[in-house]
């Protein structure tokens, strides 16, 4: 299985700190030793680094780790492989363009017996179940709203009922981002957690690292984290609610 | 005006030295100053890099000059903003899926009075000219070809025809690579050399670096490099000939 992690923020925040404790599960802390990337937006546009490497022992991750990028919203995942092999191809997060907007997303799961009938538009490049998941969805949401993006609790619905069709062939904790607001959907784990003030210090599980984020915050900001495991051992991180798409903006979690 | 860089080879090869010059001139040497971009396929998959900051002084850029990353189609990019404000997602190259690959596209030029007609498939996420070219001619290769990838010839013969096609609307000097091979067009600049043995020792125009390739290849190597200038001054480049679509596959220039 492999590790989530998502950002949703209400002004462009950097990462790092969560990154350095996710980056240590790739091969150091944990077994997910095959491959990892981020995703991180910039108003329209992405930036996606993927490396087929550990991220405990990969060059990109260093500099993902030390250059401060600021997005609202970052999708990042680590891979420990099921289906397909260790290679650039197989690593998530993916991406494709879809009504004008480029689309972000990582599956933590294994999908069986999983063959839907793909029409063309989005095609997997690779060998993953995950990449095919994606496909799949975005073809789904296409067909459903041929006229273009809607509103994003009309997509929400949309992709609960997706989820729901595609819950039985397995877990399918996903998450999901056009860097508006990310969505992400539970199966078996994922964790959240709200940071805005009055802030804290907070201390990674998997690295003898703290941070005081009112040195770092202004009174505004909002930050949404999103991770299959909690990643601090000070915080509460609350469970999402189990077989469920739930939807961030502005680093708030939406009501249902 | 922008410029571009790509490379062809039959072995994965790392660009290091051809990138040192060609980032010197993101804001350094030249006027360049709007962004910098390079994708790097590995086998299906392919990395991209991209930053709106001047490639000169990009941490990003300076982590693909000193990380060897071993690829065998390489497309980079160095932008003087025309059409488009700077930002990300405008930043050159472009990447979207056909037929189950990643097709990764940069342009040099400007297109005027350029509105085509686009089914949805494939939508610009950015404001430029070039953006909407690439999914102008992917629209056209999928209309063309429904049945899936023809064969490269083909491929080129339907590119040609479509560059003619755009011609008149402006200078359409571009790079398209779908990892097995690369198409280059030719409007305005655009020059080539192709390394093999015997290797020399290559000195940069834009910086005071020389590198002996005898040291750093095998008798086999074959790389082909294609730049809108030539990026080294004691070696010849060749101008490719203009308003062609010219192939490069395994470090060589295919005949027409």
């Amino acid at each position: 299985m492999c590790e989530l992690l998502g950002m949703n923020c209400n002004i462009p925040t950097d990462i790092c700190f969560s990154f350095t404790g996710f980056q240590a599960r790739g091969g150091a802390t944990d077994v997910h030793r095959d491959g990892w990337g981020i995703a991180f937006f910039e108003g329209r546009g992405v930036r996606v680094f993927l490396d087929p490497q550990p991220s405990s022992e990969s060059p990109v991750a260093e500099l993902v780790r030390h250059y401060p990028i600021r997005s609202t919203n970052v999708v990042a995942h680590i891979r420990k492989a099921t289906h397909g092999s260790v290679g650039l191809e197989n690593t998530h997060p993916f991406m494709r363009e879809l009504w004008g907007r480029y689309w972000i997303f990582a599956h933590n799961g294994r999908l069986d017996a999983y063959a839907p009938a793909l029409d063309g538009g989005f095609l997997p490049v690779g060998q993953t179940d995950s990449e095919l998941a994606f496909c799949h969805l975005l073809q789904t949401l296409r067909q459903r709203f041929p006229q273009g993006e809607p509103g994003r609790f009309t997509l929400c619905a949309a992709l609960q009922e997706h989820a729901e069709e595609v819950g039985p062939h397995g877990p399918f904790n996903f998450m999901l981002s056009n860097g508006n607001c990310l969505f992400v959907h539970r199966s078996t784990e994922l964790h959240y957690i709200v940071r805005q003030a009055p802030f804290a210090v907070a201390h990674l599980k998997d690295q003898d690292v703290a941070v005081d984020f009112n040195e770092l915050t202004s009174p505004d900001d909002r930050v949404a984290l999103i991770a299959t495991l909690p990643l601090t051992d000070n915080e509460t991180w609350t469970p999402l609610p189990l077989h469920t798409v739930t939807m961030f903006v502005d680093g708030e979690r939406q009501p249902a």
